[in-house]
């Protein structure tokens, strides 16, 4: 297996709107460099740095003036004299009639591309979220040309909270959807499995109408967790896409047997859909003791995890989405890998 | 001239979300008490307290469970063991399927009806913002009763950003709605003026399908300023109320004579309309010295805008919006008002 990683993501540290205050960001740039470190020292193969790729890349996850803007929002925001991280001033939320209409100002322009404030622009988080994205799609190139059989995107920000046109939850580009959109130029259907502890609503979005990707997501109950405004059974789809859809939810406090549960029903309906290839969106907070976890995920359960998709023996991209337990991310992600290692 | 005014409006001080970072608000208790204490000063007759009103009161403006919500959100931000203000964790964005649908926590919620993070909900905020909008209440009730030809609604917190579901802007319930609402149970056609310096797109949207209720916005261009979502000229209504909405932006920097053109507009409009009774939304941010402020418009202006009120001898409530220079504020609402009397 093949590890894609850029230093790039140093790039980017954020903040976020938690609780009722602006705080550091759980997410933050030693998540990436434990698992790389455990990717060394486990041997899992070598580590790759992405190459470029232009941003029409990111065109089937992605509109264009939404790359647009993010690619140059600092440069807007630092226009106006302001050195602070770009945060929003003002959503138009679903209430409001003109709420369509992209705004001119950069302030104005955050909130109609934001989901919360929960994803800043820093002087350097478009290098960074390219870069993410950029792993991702090398990882599926390297499946496609026949460079591997599996690569590991260490992708940082992760992606899966990133829609067609808007950023949140510490998500700008959805390298997720962005590498199975690429892998189709290969691959006649892909499925996208993430067991994140996040409905991964951005991924959902995305590829809603389609039935050349099948989106199956296990993670926690929605109704009052992040990301609030999609993850429920009943979201399948639409027209074509109607059926390739698919939530799993857990209630809150879940012990691990329930991830297993609907990891059974995710794999059925992967046997079912028969994809040519997989992107797995691998979250580290379902661990047990994750601050984000509300289910009790072992160590020795990311290990039974890896080995179920190593044991797909289908091309495999797997892309890194949240973790945020810095004590356990080592031993988690080496259980992992040898799972999956070990199932090949 | 009857002045309504509760003191309950000190159990509600904010922070806001804006450039980048959580600050104390621009919009504080003393801006109230300098109004308050000009008004005693300059002898403009009583001030009385606001009587309470059933929240029945402000369904013609706002939903039922948009009110509950906030009558309620205190109780339930603190039942998760929070103490600080209230702010949103995630908003659902045009962009989402799934964002018409109210999550059912407190966080979902915050969102769900906010369209910024500049109106945070404390322990104090409900009875604030109710006894701000029985102050319009009672002002339109004085009218109506035959109490009184003109009344002051001195509210704090301020109103007209807040729609029909939905908080933002410092304002939570939309005042000048309310008391516009309230006027209709005697009179036949009611106008809104609205001279503050930011549009009330909260206003707009409340009336925007209906043509009892003529409302007419002077405010700065809101393409790059705030509230960005709304407040073009295009926007003229819908369906019966066609016509009945008037926006006249004024560009960034403009001269006192611009804001002075537009309120001639505005007349007219008023002239055509034939208004029963008249509600004025008065901000005093269109001072040239106001941090908000994108106009000159200067003291004696203030009175020679009250003298234009005064003019048109309409049954009229005057509802304080928005004003941040507390050292201006003193002598504005002294010329307003002097304006206003001489010429009744």
């Amino acid at each position: 297996m093949l590890t894609v990683y850029s230093s790039d993501h140093h790039l980017h540290r954020g903040v976020e709107l938690k609780d009722g205050a602006i705080t550091e960001s759980f997410e933050n740039p030693l998540r990436a460099e434990t698992v790389l470190a455990q990717v060394r020292a486990a041997g899992l193969g070598d580590v790759i740095a992405p190459r470029a790729f232009d941003r029409a890349c990111y065109a089937g996850a992605h509109s264009a003036r939404y790359v647009e803007f993010l690619a140059g929002a600092w440069d807007e925001w630092t226009a106006t004299g302001r050195t602070c991280q770009a945060l929003p001033l003002v959503w138009p939320v679903h209430a409001m009639p003109s709420s369509a209409t992209l705004p001119e100002f950069i302030d104005g322009k955050l909130g109609f591309f934001a989901m919360d404030a929960g994803a800043p622009i820093n002087a350097g988080t478009w290098d960074a979220v390219s870069a993410s994205a950029n792993s991702a799609l090398t990882g599926a190139e390297l499946l496609s040309n026949g460079g591997a059989r599996a690569a590991f995107a260490l992708c940082r920000p992760p992606g899966h909270h990133a829609g067609h046109e808007y950023m949140g939850g510490y998500c700008y580009l959805n390298n997720a959807a962005i590498a199975a959109q690429a892998l189709l130029g290969r691959h006649r259907r892909v499925a996208i499995l993430d067991t994140d502890m996040h409905h991964g609503q951005g991924v959902q979005e995305i590829f809603y109408g389609r039935d050349d990707v099948l989106y199956v997501s296990i993670h926690g109950d929605p109704t009052n967790f992040y990301p609030v405004v999609a993850g429920y059974e009943e979201e399948t789809g639409a027209g074509p896409g109607d059926g390739y859809n698919l939530n799993l939810p857990m209630p809150h406090g879940a012990p691990e047997s329930t991830f297993f549960e609907r990891l059974d029903d995710a794999l059925r309906a992967l046997a079912r859909f028969q994809p040519d290839a997989l992107v797995l969106a691998l979250g580290f907070d379902i661990y047990k003791d994750d601050p984000q976890s509300q289910v009790a995920v072992t160590t020795d359960g990311f290990g039974r995890l890896g080995g179920a998709i190593g044991a797909l023996g289908l091309p495999t991209v797997i892309v890194q989405e949240g973790g945020y337990h810095l004590e356990s991310l080592d031993a988690n992600a080496r259980a992992f890998f040898g799972g999956f290692a070990a199932a090949r």
